[in-house]
């Protein structure tokens, strides 16, 4: 057997089961946002590293290095938001063909240290190393919560409601967006071979981007925003019963919640909060409500809390000037996950959230 | 420009340099073996990653997955080490391509669960994710070391003695054994191409491996085991002045050592602690003594000691039953970094230390 038929969930459901030794200072292993261990009395330490790889994570056809660099660091920020976390400290390892200029590796770390510095995390680690061929970079973010402010992925109860902060879906159209002017780069210049001297029109990048809000989608998903704040004041105020960051899509990741927690969920598809960017795109291209539901890569935090908590979310939702939208409710374990549309009916998920091993549609 | 004329250290250095803010909680940065930052009152906390990417560091052609995991473990734990402190906890990023098969993954995590319950570390998270074509595995080590034990490799002072823990050159030995093997295994097919149906004698992978000291090499850089309870020991002892482990080759990790306490050094060829096994194959390859100044991967511990200390390294010695080498001085920085043969005269290093990103000689 290939691990593309065992897929990710199912490797990390391994990995995890095989170290499940227990450890008295081990509060969260594998199978949450950031790992979670005892560092003192009153504070957990938290950690996470994820690894980004050329033509799997990321394209150099139209992520700049620069961007690259604050990305990688965004989204480890966002895996210590998703524990109501502060994070601290980041090692980086960057690995990188030698024929790399130094132009893109300053422009790399200029990212890195830009993001990192607007969070207040100070790097103190990591290394480089050449590479056969791609690009690969691997980030190690340290945090700190209170041990009573801590957010795990398995707090949720029959009967909270589920919240996520921001708009979903930009990101995953920004990709497809970015794929697009890629093909039209590309051929122009295939129709017009062997039509002589005739120079095939070159648009270049962010040129064939003409209406603001698809630039908002690019933006979105070459840059985007860890909820660190809003992570951090939702476990202050001790509101999320579970949470966990939207990378892999939103059902996807709800479906992470609801096994850790061992429970169901009901998501009402017309309430996901989308930009009106997204909103227009949908005219034309319906299927596409689906990049809000599939998408990932929103590092939006998805989290579910009690009702009688309302009151407070909507004052973090102004305090912090950001959406928190009410969008399903968690049901007992034996209803499943289902998404339903505004007459009550269930939806037909086919496509699921972006699992790494799977082979791809594509 | 291109980073192969750049090499590691400027890179490192340039990272260094860029990241270097100060800050209350950072005891050490980028720049040592790990990063030391406060814990609490008593305690620093340790972190060190590193990424192992295949045909760089590794190759499938003579490294089986089980123990591709046991040395991804190993030489994080070897960086613990060479600080004085104790491991604790691992994460591991594993980048697989989705034809990689079950089997090959079951034993990478049985290597890697084993190497770390060897040494008392629990894995508390990571992630998987397939990739393009190479397998890569990113490790972060946590450990702790108490505030007054934490050996950097910035504390050496002229006239310190340096030592090296056990033996130098096998693992490069090894390396260089394995790659003869490959070479073996394809030759006599091409040699014999040609000769009609008779088929080539392949000779497969141990067999070649007739002198039992050549196992040894190959074990050496198959399976190396880091010095964790030798760095514990000599920490808790406060013995060394610095400390550092030896994986890019004796000399370049002694200019480590030499260019964070800004001191020279001088080595005694002739003192430099080599195997049974490495001293009969330089009768026959008197140029592979340069195997034991630059091959790497020895994960040994080099480390500086004041004279006075020498009963006491006697004693760590004996009760751990490794050999602890006296093998060279500190001395002034103008001095600069020098080997001496018996007669004191001063070799002449051209071949440097495996430093990443410069272009390889073969």
């Amino acid at each position: 057997m290939q691990i593309k038929e065992l897929g990710e969930l199912a490797l990390i459901k391994r990995l995890a089961e095989q170290f499940a030794a227990s450890h008295p200072r081990v509060i969260k292993g594998i199978g949450d946002d950031a790992s979670v261990t005892i560092q003192d009395e009153s504070t957990y330490l938290l950690c996470t590293t994820d690894t980004l790889v050329e033509d799997i994570h990321f394209s150099l056809k139209y992520t700049p290095s620069y961007n690259l660099g604050r990305k990688a660091v965004s989204i480890s920020l966002s895996d210590i938001a998703a524990m109501g976390g502060t994070p601290t400290f980041l090692l980086a390892s960057i690995i990188l063909p030698v024929s790399t200029t130094t132009d893109f590796v300053n422009l790399l770390y200029k990212g890195i240290k830009e993001r990192a510095e607007e969070f207040d995390v100070k790097l103190i680690g990591g290394n480089t190393s050449s590479s056969p061929d791609k690009i690969i970079i691997s980030t190690t973010m340290l945090g700190e919560v209170s041990k009573d402010r801590v957010v795990l992925r398995e707090g949720a109860s029959v009967g909270d409601n589920i919240y996520v902060t921001g708009r979903l879906g930009d990101s995953a159209l920004g990709m497809k967006i970015l794929n697009k002017i890629q093909e039209s780069e590309v051929r122009p210049r295939m129709h017009l071979s062997g039509v002589g001297s005739q120079k095939p029109e070159k648009k270049k990048g962010n040129e064939i981007i003409t209406a603001p809000f698809l630039k908002d989608a690019v933006t979105a998903h070459i840059d985007p925003c860890p909820r660190v704040r809003e992570g951090r004041k939702i476990a202050e105020k001790k509101l999320a019963t579970a949470m966990i960051d939207v990378s892999d899509g939103l059902i996807s990741d709800l479906r992470h919640i609801a096994e850790q927690s061992a429970v169901g969920a009901k998501v009402w598809v017309e309430k996901i909060p989308i930009s009106t960017g997204l909103k227009r795109w949908i005219l034309d291209h319906p299927q596409d409500i689906m990049l809000a539901l599939n998408g990932g890569e929103d590092y939006e935090l998805l989290f579910t809390a009690s009702n009688k908590d309302v009151p407070k979310l909507e004052t973090v939702s102004r305090e912090l000037d950001i959406a928190i939208t009410h969008i399903g409710e968690i049901v007992p374990k034996r209803n499943g996950i289902n998404v339903l549309n505004k007459k009550g009916e269930v939806l037909n998920l086919t496509i699921e959230g972006f699992e790494h091993f799977k082979e791809r549609q594509e």
